[in-house]
């Protein structure tokens, strides 16, 4: 097994889950075995403390370190909203793959940027986003491309969380020179790309937005009805501020023929419809024997499991996974969704 | 107890249903005895068979001797939409109480009508909004009022059936002469009246209706971005073509400091978040021992005990049971919701 | 349509459930009309309040008048348990047809004594249980009987309430001169029920009976381990004392081809896997359009027109309803429960 | 931090999930750092395979080079259930400390041997009840213990697969000489395993375990009611045969004052009423935000976080982890349970 250089932006809670998929990889027979070259932050200490536990060589405080640096094949981006753009065109400029968080940019020209500077560049380049790799939602897009489900004309998502009412004003995820915009980004941009995922491209989108805290500089929330390109239709919303809802990234998308419908508080479920009753699928993926579920942190290790083959040459990153055009593309809806708040009308694409 | 004497126009579906409520308040003490006076519809055989079978005195293919009938101070119109106008105006003007099936009209313009008809003529009316009678629902308007669930910010409901797939041509849900809109009317109506009865009226709608099946004239399903008054947002839908949902009218909304959920297929459970985890509470009415569930067709026995305390005096059918002009604000919302769709604004009601 | 005058001893809570389900099926096209002939109860007073309200044409404290009553045809006794044998046996020998609540009497002899007299007296008897009536179950036991689950190797039932934490000690539901047994007669005999009516004949029974509550002279809740004569074997529980179950009656049985699952709390619907997942199927009646459900009131009226039909000559009450056979077969259960909870082995019926 | 060699015997199911989480315990903070020194099994070229994937340093055909190894300080032990006792033995009379796959033996004596073997070695021993390790399970005990659920009155566990009915005959688990038992040790272990973590020493047991597989030479299922110490009575339930139910492991506890229910395949959820209505606790573990939900390979890794803490004399395995001791007393219940289907009889403990 051939090896490939890592070197990751980002220590916390992003360095937690990507270095315990890395170092899990390995093991479920990975295409590429990654070895942790590097690890950054802007915190000496505290990346120093990451990179001990989390079995990095190095640790540094310089992305450009990392970008420059021979050793490293891949680099991922796990970093702050705001610091997605430059240093994953360094990297790309530097011949880097590039793995990096969503949302990928602060605006879609910004995300346009990081796409076309990594198709210049002619590495591999993925967006994070993690839930096409949660066994459920994966095997709700084959059903949708089996047509088992047939022609599909509804969706409807939410993503609800409701910590934005006790959190901290200081929190990193209310600057908008740090986090750019706050639901849209944050949860949003999960709603959307799997709406794109698993229905297609979204030709139009009508939208609110909302800040209800006092003081917030970010949106709160945003609900939004959709048109596909298919002619399909679909309501979209994201909410920090939904009390007794702690993740639920839930989806429900109904066909001529049938219908599925997931929720992440239970991500290895799926509930299915070939027309008739729902059934209730366990879809846990195939590591372990059946009805022994997966967790959230398992998604990682799908995604680069995916990945490495794809930096193999073994298939391409889209479209089961996300590229940098994913990326820009949910960036698009979400400028979208801006707009149409403000202009009180619909918005094209 | 006195007695009030009721004719009603139509003999089916709700004739069925509001036969076996009538005959069922009063084992429940209500505030009037109901007399069943007569029963009408166009045909006079299959008039004469319900009438028979539910328990009417009299039979007769024509509204107009009903209204004329002293006999009668309650006038329940059930017949098809198209038919919910004449008679309901022609009824209060003889004096009559009305209780007219929803959609309360074709359209607000012909809502207001019918309104303004019955304050004129002084009478008790009512649309049949039945869902404000789920002992859940009404559970949940209690803990919006007594502020255990702060203010509102967010609602989202949807109302999905299947079997506009499936169904004849023919059926009268389809003819625009008969039923007015599709999904609009049918199923929307009932969410948008569950928005103003939990929350409050509705600032603005923005909305994409859709007709999915060839052939169809009426719309299929519609989706829909609502402001509140209060400043709360929300999300609202109706559809016929959702495969796997049978009678799935759910809502849930979000406040400063809890939550509720609830779904009509389980309409003796309400979720309810005091901020942390949802409880499943059963909320089944007065009647049996906890546990022991009410149906659907209770939601009509509860919806007459309160109109006939209203005509007997005590109290009055708003703002727990819907009036006219409810029926008329609701109609206000589904104009909105076609203007909306073709205009591709937001628009004001 | 003929006429079939009623008699019935009780005006509480089962005088509320008989009386509201004898009013809906004449609405419903019973095979006969139920007449309302009288209504008995000790307390004269309180069984006048019932029967003005509830529509009985007499009221009186004495069953013997009705049991002497020409009028009377069939006889309904929803009084304490001590007092099904005596009149129950006396309406059977004068010739009425005979519905008794369960549990049918206090002991297997006793129940036997019932069913012999009314054997003997060739009238139409029937034990009360109710569940059997609830659409979902009866499409259960289609589904055993039409082999689509294979042959049945498990089933497990549950009957859980919390309501005898906090009850008086004075209810008479603790009293063993009037109620026999505690759990086992109230909320056992639903489980025996179902287990006979689902799988067939109990073998072997071994059980566990336990009074927690200090002073209680009635059982609290027992457990058991079932022997079906096919040779299937399952788990049997009914408590009082479960915290947070309000009406649990919860069974689940697998066969060789495929399973169902129930919960009485959520009696519209019925989990069925035909080998794979299972669907949530709603199974409500037919009364009213798809997933317009029914409630547990209900059940009485299914049961009514299931009755009447027997007493009309169109079929028997058996197999479908329960009769006194049932009611004795189920009591020889009950008293292996608590012979087996005595010896400490498993105890053949 | 401090390195602690490991061995592990057994290179399939449970070398995969073993390994898994040895390399992942790292990362999140374990007391000692894991190092893989060698894995054995039967096959070379598979056991070479598996080294190589899972990263483990050496390969070896014979577990007694593992136990005579210096550089091994932990023997795991995650053979087949014939292959637990002789090697566990001697890893500990080496000095190795001893985590043990269940059923820890095929009897409750060869258990008690091995029990006293490691105590009287002095080495840290644990037995493989990974269930133990949910945070929603532990949670349940936290509750039971900081008596918020008061005097725990019942008990109620099932442990449902269907594997049974389809699997092949040469399977190594219905080869008696293999597994020992069939549905008892797999399945009902960890049920028995749970009970008594969550509620306390078992009295007694009424079983009656059944084969009903043409040909199969072990229990494909057994049926049991309990009696605990304290006075509490259960059901327990295990079976290979429940057509739908895929790895259904569930268990419900009432108390005097709340209960809590559990079920594995939704094994990030506790249901919890503190007397009233159930709620639905999301309880993911400390590793994610909130409602990011764990799997179950992840109860592996806090196995391993608790077992490497009491071999680095921070606390002690039991009473949170499973011991010999408990490996030991299931075993006692296990036969218990086969002597009373013998006997038809209770059997004490």
């Amino acid at each position: 097994m051939s090896r490939v250089g890592v070197a990751m932006l980002g220590y916390r809670f992003m360095g937690n889950a990507h270095s315990r998929a890395l170092a899990a990889a390995r093991q479920l027979g990975a295409a590429l075995e990654p070895e942790l070259v590097s690890l950054s932050g802007r915190d000496a200490e505290a990346v120093e403390e990451a990179r001990a536990r989390l079995g990095w060589a190095e640790a540094t405080t310089d992305w450009r370190e990392q970008v420059a640096d021979d050793r490293v094949h891949l680099f991922v981006n796990g970093g702050p909203n705001a610091l997605h753009a430059e240093p994953s065109i360094a990297a790309a400029r530097a011949g880097k793959h590039v793995l990096c968080e969503k949302p990928l940019a602060l605006s879609a020209d910004e995300a346009k940027t990081m796409w076309r500077a990594a198709e210049d560049a002619g590495v591999v380049h993925a967006t994070g986003f993690n839930y096409r790799f949660v066994p459920a939602v994966r095997l709700a897009r084959e059903l949708v491309r089996s047509v088992e489900l047939g022609d599909i004309v509804h969706f409807r998502a939410r993503y609800l969380q409701s910590w934005g009412w006790d959190a901290p004003p200081a929190d990193w995820h209310f600057d908008p020179a740090i986090a750019g915009t706050g639901a849209i980004g944050d949860l949003g941009t999960h709603v959307i790309d799997l709406a794109r995922y698993l229905v297609g491209e979204i030709r139009s989108v009508g939208a609110t937005v909302r800040t209800f805290v006092p003081g917030r500089r970010v949106d709160d929330s945003f609900v939004a009805t959709i048109e596909f390109e298919t002619g399909a239709v679909g309501t979209l919303e994201a909410s920090r501020l939904a009390r007794g809802r702690i993740n639920h990234n839930a989806f429900e998308l109904n066909g001529t023929k049938g219908s599925v419908a997931f929720d992440q508080e239970r991500m290895n479920e799926l509930q299915i419809s070939d027309g008739g009753a729902f059934r209730t699928v366990l879809e846990h993926g195939d590591w372990w024997p059946p009805g022994h579920i997966v967790g959230w942190g398992d998604t990682f290790i799908y995604e680069y499991l995916h990945l490495l083959r794809a930096i193999a040459g073994e298939g391409t990153v889209a479209p089961h996974g996300a590229s940098f055009e994913d990326g820009y593309r949910c960036a698009l809806v979400c400028d979208a969704v801006l707009r149409s708040s403000e202009s009180g009308r619909k918005e094209e694409l």
